[in-house]
């Protein structure tokens, strides 16, 4: 049974009562939510690890993508990102190896962390495909729902699938004039596939099929974006949005089959584009939750992106958006060390609770009410703990070399805060 | 004669002519906006330096606070920051020098940029009575004007002044219930001394000396939020916007004085009350150009306060404020070292082009489109040169170690634009 089945029959779940309890509302709730599809739980029955809820009315969630290329390959380099993005409060983990040991990769990082884990089954199928014949255009339909199968079967617990990028939209973006035309590394996959087979994506020829296996292993779809935006110019175009359409379709057709299923956006997005974007995914969708890719609102800063999808993630987060897939300041340069991704996860947290804290959300209130309480009172730890990073901000701290505690190196004698509390006694 | 009082006579500086050039707008626009007051040049008639416009429909500016506290105090450390402030693009610099020599020091960091340089001359005011008699509260009004006929004598292109924060706001905000009260240290200086004192605030009631003075030099007036929040949940309260209505009563008179006048404004602010921030500042202070400081949008995170400023200023730019004050890794642990200011200046340009793209600024959107041609064409060079720090870019690059140019280290083989590319040949 999957939570959406339960959910439907109004049984509550371990698993329901478990995010009930840590995002603070009732069970009643969850589970009227998980029956519309507003909230999702990903997590497969195969694998037993910490339930988070994402969607509507629950904290904005974050996402770290590890995981080998081509290029690079090392299982434990890779293991240790994952390991810091937990540690630093990721909430789930994608691992989108490319590298020729892909699947032993994926078995390791199952076992080594207790989130909720995600992949793309088409990269699987795609380097088999291009291991084997030179090309990810040889890959089979087998090689597709294998990759799927066995995926769902190790307990993988959701799962990108660029179900919306169908014949039709391959060969409208092949004569757009899109200036970055497709950027999605599996859409690029499938996008190069029907082009070449002249066939359609399989993918969405057989959805059924794909609902059927996650169905049995309640993994949870995430539909993705194949043709999402490159660059500021492309995005929220025709090719974007006709695409989001047709996830709507198939979003309310994995509903009807008790599937459970967020929704993927862009991407590279003006600022004054984000809310909207969030808006249209809402109601196209019917409310399904939505993870975003940052979005990037300025192309200007590589080595800084992490940034400027923090800036697109908060805003995203206080417009909608559920889930936020993290950018590290190596985007659109290489493969992230363990110290970037140390750096993305921490700048979607923040981009997390800027939104949260703008939705109103108590519990995200309640820690920046802890905060401002510690800083009036020139409690240093109290702060360190409320940290996203309390090692750093410790660093800073002792970087003062001050000993007395009711000022720092910034304004001494001067502090504003000492001052005032002077003339309150 | 300020820049001012030549707009409203229909003369056209060199001054405008240059920044018509610069930010590609007609002369007759930029004069018209600087009559009217929603653009200043702040410019001071005793210095020679850039002009750079800040208001209306011109490209969102970023300043850079550096100087010495009490607490640390070398002279070539501050010069330094300033010079990579300005390299990494900053275009204005404020000396926020508290330390004993701060005379000294700003009259060397005046000599070592050629950007806009602004100060706080009740430090000064303050520091000297702190120094000679134990306290700020012992400032006399003489210290006070002292400092500021001097600084502008000196060459100061724009100052602070807290104008606003008035006897009766004081009391008023003596008996809140604000989480963290007043955190403005220039804003504390006069508090304290007000409630010490039992006066009323030199700055409000000698305003019009202060316009004398500003006048004379053409000093732009930046007229200070003392009361601006310290935390989330004091933002947006009665002291707040009673404060900015007092300020607009005072941009009304420095404009009918003919001295160029903004405004400063908040701070710390919950995301969702950012633009609305913005909005109510317009209109209170018909159309002045607005300086934020920030604002941050969480609190929970130091050490990267950088990246929670990025966020509110990226969506204050979008909604109306035409000038961001940086904020560094260190802010709320200590000062900040010449790498914090780099770091600070690069977050806070991306969050000025973020908002920039939103206005859909022509000299903005021109950037992007190049970014996205050098990304479509594997053009590195082009992508580190768009960059806000090239070097850094660069690194991530190099660490590739890959020498087909076609590729990263992330993708491999796999990339994105390279498949499509091989598909549209």
């Amino acid at each position: 049974m999957t939570q959406l089945e339960d959910a439907k029959k109004g049984i509550i779940t371990e698993e329901m009562k478990a995010i009930a309890k840590m995002e603070n509302i009732s069970e009643e709730k969850i589970t009227r939510r998980i029956s519309e599809g507003t909230v999702v739980i990903p997590k497969n029955i195969n694998r037993n690890t910490k339930s988070y809820g994402i969607g509507e009315g629950l904290t904005t969630k974050v996402n770290a993508n590890i995981g080998s290329s081509s290029k690079v390959e090392d299982i434990n380099v890779e293991i240790e990102k994952a390991k810091i993005a937990v540690e630093y409060g990721a909430d789930a983990v994608m691992d989108l190896s490319t590298g020729p040991k892909l699947n032993e990769f994926r078995e390791k990082i199952l076992e080594a962390i207790n989130v909720p884990i995600g992949t793309v089954p088409i990269y699987e199928a795609g380097v088999k495909a291009f291991n084997r014949d030179g090309s990810v255009n040889n890959m089979t339909e087998e090689d597709i729902f294998k990759a799927i199968e066995n995926q769902a079967k190790e307990g993988i617990d959701f799962m990108t699938l660029h179900c919306g990028i169908n014949k039709d939209l391959v060969y409208k973006l092949k004569d757009s004039d899109r200036t970055m035309g497709i950027v999605s590394r599996g859409g690029t996959f499938l996008y190069s596939w029907i082009l070449e087979n002249k066939l359609e994506n399989p993918l969405f020829e057989n959805y059924d099929y794909i609902l059927e296996i996650a169905k049995e292993h309640d993994v949870t779809l995430s539909l993705g974006d194949g043709l999402r935006p490159g660059c500021l110019s492309d995005a929220t175009d025709i090719a974007q949005v006709q695409e989001l359409v047709t996830l709507g379709t198939l979003v309310k057709k994995a509903r009807e089959f008790d599937v459970q299923v967020m929704v993927e956006g862009p991407g590279h997005v003006p600022l004054d584009q984000v809310a909207s974007n969030m808006k249209i995914q809402k109601t196209i969708c019917k409310g399904a939750p939505f993870y975003v890719l940052g979005p990037i609102v300025t192309d200007l800063a590589p080595g800084y992106d992490h940034i400027t999808s923090a800036i697109g993630g908060a805003v995203a987060a206080a417009s909608g958006a559920d889930f936020l897939c993290y950018v590290t300041p190596a985007e659109h340069l290489g493969l992230p060390s363990v110290d970037d991704v140390k750096e993305g996860v921490i700048a979607s947290k923040i981009a997390a609770q800027a939104g949260d804290v703008a939705l109103g959300l108590d519990s995200a209130w309640a820690k920046e009410k802890e905060m401002a309480a510690a800083r009036e009172n020139f409690d240093w730890d109290k702060q360190f703990e409320l940290s996203f990073n309390r090692q750093k901000a410790k660093e800073y701290r002792n970087r003062c070399h001050i000993e007395d505690d009711k000022m720092c190196s910034m304004c001494g004698e001067y502090c504003s805060i000492r001052i005032a509390k002077e003339n309150r006694q």
